[in-house]
């Protein structure tokens, strides 16, 4: 199944692997996930550091086979037909957010382009089960970000430059809240100002222009 | 426009955005620009990000044309007839002051040099049309700097030299009232105390040095 | 006592040492031991830093003989059998943590491993005699790790990478809690969901999977 | 007066600048000084970044001739006949705690070095003139450090490599007790608690054993 044609798939799914890492967003545990062209299948990757999974190492599951950390993949590319690529990490701001019961508002640049709102799965611990997986997708609904508490997050989008950015982003919107909250009572958006804001910096060109400085940083 | 006599602008300008990246304040995105010889044009960046402009992608753009991202810039350089250089930029500290509706004190001798204070634009959003950035200019007034809440900064200066030292001090100065207001009530200095120090201290021989040991950084 | 049956152990002993230092666990100031294989010694490092301790500087020295900082180590194999390395360091958050006299509670994937509890020894100074080591030994029972309050921490496992790990885990559990407590109340779990997680994710190899990580980060 | 038998010293001069830059406490602006054989005078810098700043360009100064940032220092050697060398800077944690009105206070191993306590000028600004120096130094009394509101320390010692230690440990204290601060009410110790353990851990050999971890990280 991976043929000449995931060449550039693979390529962008090892450099958002490296990006994650670099960026402080993962140490080594992190998987991301890609559908493929046909939709039934999702390319994923072993049981390795973000740092240190190989090109050659990728692989293709079926969306019903279980492989170690397939099931919350698995369960969003089900429900969300729109979603390309998926990515789950535990990264420190969100992590720290997410054990105050707290999540994501729009207060910035950044912030703004989850406007849709950030659930909070509030259970403890890991995936566990495909029930649970599916539980966790539902409560995605059309969002582009979950957290789960004292756990992480999961990202999704159109493309593995999306989801890398809108993990880099998800992050970021989190340092700042849990930062704001400390010193004083944060200036929230309205949804529908944040909504605008997203739509005139959330755009192809603007994820391209960040995913060439992240990828660039990491051949320093 | 661009000729042999703007070569030794051009260098400062890269290394400028290449400080600006290395010491965090900004990723992708961060807008310089400087004025023409004649005064009536400003050298400008290409849509790209602060880590990765080649000096051969800088132009000149008059005025009134408007160019993606160009319209604060312009708008200052028309009001401030002092003003040789502008920087806009999104550093943490800056943005998270902002949107706890805060902007800098004088507390110490970065902060001391922002004397004349600077005012913060509570509006939301981008800069958006020529308009919005007439008003964000008109609200900068005589100050070297203005905030932007949930956006960032931009602060104008004699030279690229001084606004890349200048955003480097507005963003200490943020990270050190932020960090000030969680532990206590800060001991600000009086206006004329500020005065004072930043015309000891903020003087072209300092900016040199400063200057001299943030390029030999970006080097290393 | 050193042979060739020791090499595998001696290239972990370094590498942990190198990697703690990276991580910012230690400056200086940091003492790694494992137990021999007939259990009645440690390898031990000389007084330098876990920078630049080097493999052919590492010695043995049995449980009663005391040699600079080996009290504690010594105190602990004779306690507890089970023991296979003990590491003590002083990083940061974990001295903060303890000069507020408090100490980890489970909230998160690393802290649940934990779960056993961490006491905080609150007299202050050094472990100055093995009278006061052996008081130290006691504390720690039967738990992972114990606090030292304005001093640091040790933990205590089945190998020299696990010991690693498990210094790892404990100064970022202290990290997250330190930083929670800042802006809310956290939701802490129940010991036996702790548990339950702990022995999900803390498995040899999940332990090898991060050694893996870290070790090549060193080498970077 | 530089001849041969200063070669160890300026080497040390310039590893400690390098240290302090490479650690973060400086960014271009920090001074040290030793004072010279005979007593009378003290080898000094010129006005450049502590990252920047070379051998051959070190110099003595009698103790009574104003040259650019030496008031401080030339005081310092005229009050207190025991110091070998000091040392000004201007670091983040050290800044922060002076800005809260605050000052360090023993509670780690390396807070406890400072047993004498640390006393804060609260005047604001510069030290601008001879007579101002000389209030400071007076201030400093019998202790190894002094805080000067909104602008910075100075440490003094026995040797250059002594200074440079206790201003990283100087900066480690403060930002323990800014960040202490803000979770909790520290757990501070008594003076004479303090006291037995800096004359545990605060001798040669440690000095020595920091000095040798922390410039061989300025080699990497």
């Amino acid at each position: 199944m991976i043929d000449e044609s995931y060449n550039a798939v693979k390529s962008d799914f090892i450099t958002a692997l490296r990006i994650i890492y670099r960026e402080g967003l993962s140490d080594a545990f992190a998987h991301l996930s890609a559908r493929s062209n046909d939709g039934n299948e999702m390319m994923f990757m072993p049981r390795k550091s973000p740092a240190l999974v190989q090109r050659d190492e990728l692989f293709f599951v079926d969306l019903d086979r279980p492989v170690p950390q397939s099931a919350l993949h698995q369960a969003i590319y089900k429900t969300r037909a729109d979603v390309k690529a998926v990515f789950h990490f535990h990264s420190p701001a969100v992590v720290l957010l997410s054990v105050v019961g707290q999540s994501i508002r729009p207060m910035h640049n950044y912030s703004a382009i989850f406007y849709q709102g950030v659930p909070l799965y509030t259970g403890t611990g890991q995936v566990e089960s495909p029930a649970r997986a599916g539980e966790m997708a539902k409560l995605l609904g059309d969002a582009k970000a979950l957290m789960l508490r004292g756990h992480g997050a999961v990202v999704v989008g159109q493309s593995i430059r999306e989801v890398c950015m809108l993990a880099l982003f998800l992050e970021e919107s989190a340092r700042l809240l849990t930062e704001a909250m400390r010193i004083g009572t944060p200036m929230f958006m309205e949804r529908d100002e944040a909504e605008k804001i997203s739509k005139r910096t959330f755009k192809p060109t603007s994820v391209e222009r960040a995913w060439e400085h992240f990828a660039a940083k990491c051949t320093e």
